[in-house]
């Protein structure tokens, strides 16, 4: 499939940089791989799938020694287990890749089409972005999420993992690599940036020309670092200070349901709530409901000085400690929550709009007037009305997959999917059209 | 209206920078108008098409003062003629102004919307992007239009405009204001950058957090001296090395009206174009009809060797000189045009991969195949097939407005309308949903 179509020569001789030698060889490859229609794509992703699960004691094994050197490293458990891939892992991420094929392609996807009044008809076209580059940390799924994302929407990707992740992911690449390889597509689609030095990192953020867009997914250093220095154009991801209101009229066995699962179904993800407020109104009848159940799911509270004397004065079994202005703006991704009291929702939206980091902010209210007036005031990508914060998540929002969480207002806002991957580009059509 | 809406409290004390005092008086005025629905917006751009005819006078005076200065420093004719306003442009301008006000509000557009599987009503809706920075040179109707453009996005918007236009600019930003004002809407939505160094630039390039994007619209240096060293997310406009080829297949008299057209309506625009690529089996055929129009319209020819040899045989009246490297890549905006021949659709497709900057590429073709071939693998914002290069342009396009065209893949490509200058964000309902 892939000979039918030219691809850029490659520059003779190459660069001397590995990296730039690597966003070479991946600009060679998307020029190969955005044109092709859906279907030799998806027979590259059911091949890696299939790969995966065949190969799946090599993988293992390469995995093990990651492992073992984090576990000498004392590496934190919590960090170990999301390193580890066992066969039940690998097949689910297998599955997902099979998931990935199953959706629609989003190139060629005609976004507006009309004609003018001079007949010259006009068409905005999907197209693959060219060359994605992905810096992530020490999760080796993101390593075949990434490639299998990027494959099907017709990009290439230059995958820039942790150093503690190496041998997972040289093996992950090198099995995906045989796959698209056998499958017809050119391997180079799908590379590991070489070397493991920060200077790797620079040199891929300076890369502007070869890699389309940088996405960092990890820590706020890490993303930081990038958003900063790169030149070449960066999604910034996921750092969540989300908040959960509650309103002046709100049920209030939901609003207590709504700020559990927000805080503590799952607390090192970017869409738990790190901060609550409460409208003044209901906070003496919420507050003791909402301080029990936190209690009840290990949740040490920092309150402001309203919250505290709350607690005092119901003798609250929860942890309570006092609020710092650094509690507002922490994302703590621990059992940990800000709560605070205010006056009104305009005051609410002030503090979010001063405090967040733009990602998630969920109101409970029984009230119409107020769920409309927060939805338009709070600017952030996501606004639940009466749900959880941890909705915002691709699957959840039904794309199927997801390259990470936008938290940044140009290109994507919010969970990206396939078409998050994608350009567009403007065919216009007439028959000897000139301007006059 | 604006009182109706809290805004962010601007710090105590303010920063020391004015660039960065008026970011900030931006960001308040952005909080305020972007729930704004139309009406107000709308009522807001007709009182400045208004106060802009009304005091046509003073306009005219503040501009004859720039129009001085740069007949005292020696400039170029053509650059005075941009920057001068009469009476009738300052008319021409306050209706596209009228114009722009008649267009839909892109706000509050609902993008997608759906029902997940558990109940959950999922709206992606158009925000406004928040504060754009507009950096331009000496073109005092940009000054109009970006106001105008970024206020209906509901927008503030800090303009930087050429040291040049100061005079006419901060007249024009004073009547404006005055009008925003006078609607009842926060003058600060739209404010000069004060100071003229290029430090008042740097800082604006800074200001990240505080101005959401940067759009630079100029020459080439400026735009890339932005897109390097700007933190502020930048959509990278204008540079145009447009191609246009002429397949085996052709009407010869419609290939030479589209190539004069695209070389020669408007020379000194982005979508004119710089290159024409001829294919080996048509170029006996078209080659002297090129040339010779080419010369009628003043045209002098870069041309590769084969095109000489066809010239020299020809005996043409056209002024031809030997291509070098540099002319392929040369974005001439002047009567030049390099010319070669190529020996299949994926050479010249090649060609343009390697030297083009991405902005329009145009084939003349009587043949759907190659015309279906061009349009996949050329990766331009926008690909015309048998029209004019020049095509590629808002008002052109249709949509009534234009805030550049944008060369880079991420936000937006290609003209710019009220649209590219909105984000998104994703308004989740619920009747106390939480993740299970």
């Amino acid at each position: 499939m892939s000979t039918e179509f030219p691809s850029p020569d490659l520059p003779s001789p190459l660069p001397k940089s590995p990296v730039l030698q690597a966003a070479y060889r991946a600009k060679a490859a998307a020029a190969t791989i955005a044109p092709l229609p859906r279907t030799p794509k998806d027979e590259a992703l059911l091949a890696i799938a299939d790969a995966l699960q065949v190969r799946t004691r090599e993988i293992v094994e390469a995995n093990a020694e990651d492992v073992a050197q984090a576990r000498a490293n004392g590496t934190d458990e919590a960090v170990i287990d999301r390193l580890t891939l066992t066969r039940e892992r690998i097949a689910a991420i297998a599955d997902d890749v099979r998931k990935v094929a199953g959706l629609p392609d989003p190139v060629g996807e005609v976004i507006r089409g009309y004609t003018l009044p001079n007949g010259l008809d006009v068409r905005q076209v999907r197209v693959p972005l060219g060359v994605v580059g992905i810096i992530y940390e020490a999760r080796p799924n993101v390593t075949v999420d990434a490639a299998a994302l990027c494959l099907k929407s017709g990009n290439a990707v230059l995958l820039r993992g942790s150093s503690s992740a190496i041998a997972s992911n040289r093996k992950l690449v090198e099995v995906i690599r045989d796959a698209v390889g056998g499958a017809g597509l050119p391997a180079d689609a799908v590379q590991l940036v070489p070397g493991e030095s920060r200077e790797s990192v620079q040199e891929l953020m300076r890369a502007r020309g070869m890699v389309d867009v940088l996405i960092p997914r990890g820590g706020a250093g890490l993303i930081r670092t990038v958003v900063e220095q790169s030149t070449v154009p960066v999604i910034e991801t996921g750092t969540g200070n989300c908040h959960v209101y509650v309103d002046a009229e709100a049920d209030l066995a939901m609003a207590v349901e709504i700020l559990i699962n927000s805080k503590a179904h799952r607390v090192s993800v970017c869409n738990a709530a790190e901060t609550l407020l409460v409208h003044k109104d209901i906070a003496d009848a919420f507050l003791p409901l909402a301080l029990a159940a936190l209690a009840d799911a290990g949740v040490t509270v920092h309150a402001d000085p309203r919250v505290q004397a709350v607690a005092e004065r119901e003798g609250s079994k929860a942890v309570v400690v006092p609020a710092t202005a650094e509690d507002w703006e922490t994302e703590y991704l621990s059992y940990d929550i800000a709560a605070g009291v205010v006056d009104s929702l305009e005051d609410a939206v002030a503090h979010i709009r001063l405090w967040t980091s733009g990602h998630t902010e969920a109101i409970v209210t029984t009230s119409q007037a107020a769920a409309r007036r927060f939805t338009q005031l709070v600017d952030s990508t996501t606004v639940a009305v009466n749900a959880s914060t941890r909705f915002t998540d691709g699957g959840q929002f039904g794309f199927g997959a997801e390259i990470g969480i936008s938290t940044q207002k140009l290109h994507a806002r919010g969970p990206m999917g396939l078409p998050e991957l994608t350009s567009t580009k403007y065919i216009v059509t007439g028959d000897g059209h000139i301007r006059r």
